[in-house]
């Protein structure tokens, strides 16, 4: 047992240099919607992503590269980017072969953040590619840190419901000691059976809904397996794994 | 509705700053056992409690004032202390009429932390004294921030059960919009009729009982209403309100 590899949740960016990322798999979760996002366009033939942590960089890149620019600040499209932060815009027919150059609030500044903290193993999951997650965390055998995106530093509870998922699946390959992981997890195992219905108590679930519409967004990001990639961060880019 | 005070939760100091504290109550909550014990002294007769942020400090204010220099670093009782952070050591026949000066690892650093942040009404908060806290939070009708002391900066489940069960008590009088509040509030509800029980699940659970033997200060500490006192912040000093 205590040569088990240790896993630990950080419930928000503002607490991830709590948590030593060196020589460990870090998972990047933003479930609303970035994460979900990224699995959404490389299960359906994306090239690749390159996650950027602004809206000028984002265009920037998409230039030199021949990239979609896509994103959002605060929910919605950013001036000069031509596409959004919506895992229904990037199908098969838009996106296959295309790279996508990807700039959000919450789970691209993340990243960036766990490269800046030196991390050397990232990757990213949601919902839809839960299992492709937890089959990597298990095969690799290492430390484990499930980093929540939240909502501008704040906690929010649908990271933290995708972080008690992998943990209900992957636990007996892990030691935890973490309030943090046992809390995810214990308010995964208590509304799984009904995670659309729950999330209507979400804040983040009425910024997208009742401002925006994006009723289908939501019930994608929490379907379980519906783009079961696995996003592996190198060189720049998420590239589909295997 | 949308003219009642608002309730925000933060799970960790190191999320502290993404609250307003000015014109707010801002609910100091280390159940384990800063807060606890200053209730249990306040409501044993102590005349005030000096809550400071090292050990050095609390053994000069201790020395200028007379009063008795106590805390813990780590759970344990640090060098140059004369005693420590457990409720059960402030019983009547000790504490009435003496100055009480505490130092601890998380409690009394937050609530450092907020005054720097120009929080102005801070009162301390801990299942002993749930009710008195919730009847000055309905009566001032202001904005409420319930801050969570946490363990090193670290989530913990305990202080999120406390403001838990504050939200549960106090919620028809506050606008609330925020994840962290929800949860708080569902964790308890789920757990209110055995919370001891339910604490051998948590990482400080295991700290102070496993390698302290703390198992007199667990029972107390989760136990509302047994030491009912409003501690409130005034000019350096907590002092019992009412």
């Amino acid at each position: 047992m205590s040569h088990q590899p240790t896993l630990y949740t950080s419930l928000s960016p503002a607490l991830i240099q709590l948590y030593d990322l060196n020589n460990t798999v870090v998972v990047v979760i933003d479930v609303f919607r970035a994460t979900s996002t990224i699995a959404a366009a490389l299960y359906n033939g994306a090239r690749y992503v390159i996650p950027v942590d602004s809206v000028p960089k984002a265009i920037e890149i998409s230039a030199a590269t021949g990239g979609i620019a896509a994103g959002e600040r605060d929910g919605k499209l950013a001036e000069g980017l031509s596409h959004g932060n919506s895992p229904m815009e990037y199908k098969r027919a838009f996106i296959e072969d295309k790279v996508l150059v990807l700039t959000t609030t919450n789970g691209t500044r993340l990243l960036h953040m766990a490269l800046e903290q030196g991390a050397d193993n990232i990757i990213t999951g949601s919902f839809p590619n839960l299992s492709s997650v937890c089959n990597y965390l298990t095969a690799q055998q290492k430390n484990v840190v499930l980093a929540c995106a939240g909502w501008k530093d704040k906690f929010n509870l649908e990271d933290t419901l995708f972080a008690g998922a992998v943990i209900a699946r992957v636990k007996e390959h892990f030691s935890i000691h973490c309030d943090s992981s046992f809390m995810a997890e214990y308010m995964y195992r208590q509304n799984r059976n009904d995670l659309p219905g729950f999330s209507k108590n979400l804040t983040h679930y009425h910024r997208l809904v009742d401002r925006f519409g994006y009723i289908d967004d939501i019930a994608f990001c929490l379907q379980e397996d519906v783009a079961d990639v696995l996003p592996l961060y190198k060189e720049g880019r998420l590239i589909r794994q295997g």
